[in-house]
């Protein structure tokens, strides 16, 4: 099969692989009807993150069971299951404790811009849909596996509640699903900031109250004049720079919340300042396992659609397309459409 | 009267200074019948921390009201009243959130280590109590100031609930006091982290049920194991320092939450490290006013004892041999008694 590669800085290839099959008794292996590109992916395509070249790219997942190893009881070859983009075995204790991305077991999921997927712990990471979806449910299934968790986890780690002034820090497509969690937690304003137009649209329907186009310290200014010089309560950071991470940190209130999602590139933090600013952290690589029983309720009722993210749509041959798109930010997020699946 | 004045390292002094008066309409100035010397005093005293020589030194009181401002509505001459380290109006927003440290008329309190204080902001700073206190409860009041607030905050911080399993980093009094304050909120296991017979005493007398003796990674390793490998609910920190700030994340299970309270010195934490081991993180100076009704409340009751921490007892005109103790910790905690009140 046509597996997507990457080579190194820019250089993202389809090369041609064999078709996974089962190596470990706790493996599925899936069938994958879409496939899609991440916003983090473009961390070693830009090259500002090592890779030991060639990596098969793609760790976002759905789809159809096509075989599974004789240990797995809770999928079976028909089934429609979504996972994480990190296996995990959903019974150690870091899991029990709902932090799956922490499994003990725990295991990147990598080679999913292609036809099928070999998903190692299948029993703990993937999640069975009760009914088969229609097809236009697929897209936003498959942003379950990692940007509308992890836009979901940024907006529980910031404490979000009913009624909460929030900041969204990042308009990727974490960023923007980071609006649209705030929003399903019943916060009172959100202020999305972006300065990009398609973006800032699609903020405002998935629940941003305001924009705002500063970034820096400019941008915290701007946030400190909308919150009448107090803060935010809730401020999501999804996109994982120094800059980013210390908007966010002093666009928040004393005692409020950051919960931070973008994976920090050389990030560091003062102590004494984080001290005496009162601003509460979490963050880390988004427990998905833990809110795919909820979020997938909550696209087949209707609810939400974080499909939307997706504005661009390709075959998977052109996933170099796809990715350069991302890349120039003329596509918030490429889904991948694999040939004869 | 007689000041307690820092004049540099390791140079603390007794020196005449004014009674203090009233200057704002909305000051109190308080008689304190005992006054104490704070562990974070020693950072000034080591040189570790600069200092504007000379210095009033003592942040922590209580005691009864002299004289009020004329805008002064809540106590009055008599009162006896305890206050933060920090005085705050109490009506700002920060304020109404919790976080009076970060009050946005926040004046920090010195000068304590002497027989009268001049307190600003007495109607959002004083809290009085029902009745005057029997001598033996001041003590226990007067550790309400600051060090038992503090420990409660880094409990509270750290996320402790009924049967969490939490550890201690430091056992100074606000280490102890943590210990104390993590078993008022039901935490089912205390591991206190210390080397000091005396402290570690004090420490089971509070509910601790585990003493670690090691420290930094060997620390870890040590609270790894007692925690069958999976690291504790939560933590407080409360010394300071880069080694105690990773020994508090370290022993942090995933998801598991760090509550810090020592003044960050030198303190610097790196953003992957920080998002890979999925801690939280909160800290600051402790909004002691806001738990001063009901930390009263469990004094007057005797349900805790905090005065216990005192563990050397001298007049106010040894007060340079009351840190000399402390630097060199043969006493955790000095209480001083000036002459005449």
């Amino acid at each position: 099969m046509q597996v997507t590669v990457l080579y190194g800085e820019r250089d993202v290839r389809l090369e041609d692989r064999p078709d996974p099959t089962i190596i470990e008794s706790t493996d599925a292996v899936i069938r994958l009807p879409f496939t899609c590109i991440c916003g983090s992916d473009l961390w070693p395509y830009r090259g500002i993150q090592a890779v030991a070249a060639p990596a098969p790219m793609g760790h976002e997942y759905c789809g159809f069971v096509e075989e599974v190893g004789s240990n797995v009881t809770s999928v079976e070859p028909g089934d429609f299951v979504i996972g994480s983009f990190f296996a995990s075995d959903n019974t150690c204790p870091h899991c029990r404790h709902g932090y799956q991305t922490s499994c003990e077991h725990k295991t990147p999921v990598a080679g999913a811009q292609a036809p099928r997927l070999r998903v190692p712990l299948a029993d703990g990471t993937l999640v069975a849909t009760r009914d088969v979806p229609d097809a236009d449910l697929i897209p936003s299934l498959l942003a379950l596996s990692d940007v509308m968790g992890t836009g979901w986890f940024a907006a529980e780690a910031a404490n979000v509640n009913r009624g909460s002034t929030v900041v969204v820090v990042g308009d990727g497509a974490v960023g923007l699903l980071g609006v649209l969690s705030a929003k399903q937690m019943g916060a009172g304003r959100i202020i999305a900031m972006s300065r990009h137009d398609a973006r800032q649209k699609l903020a405002r329907e998935f629940g941003a109250t305001d924009i705002v186009t500063e970034r820096g310290d400019e941008g915290v200014e701007r946030i400190t004049q909308l919150t009448n010089g107090v803060g935010a309560d809730s401020v999501l950071e999804c996109v994982g720079t120094q800059e980013s991470m210390m908007q966010a940190i002093k666009s928040a209130r004393p005692g409020g919340s950051v919960g931070y999602v973008g994976v920090p590139h050389g990030v560091t933090l003062d102590g004494a300042d984080l001290f005496f600013r009162h601003v509460r952290l979490l963050g880390g690589p988004a427990p998905v396992r833990r809110y795919l029983p909820q979020l997938i309720d909550l696209v087949f009722a209707g609810t939400i659609n974080p499909g939307k993210v997706f504005d661009l749509v390709l075959p998977l041959d052109q996933v170099a397309e796809g990715y350069r798109a991302m890349d120039e930010r003329r596509a918030i997020k490429t889904l991948l459409r694999p040939s004869g699946n």
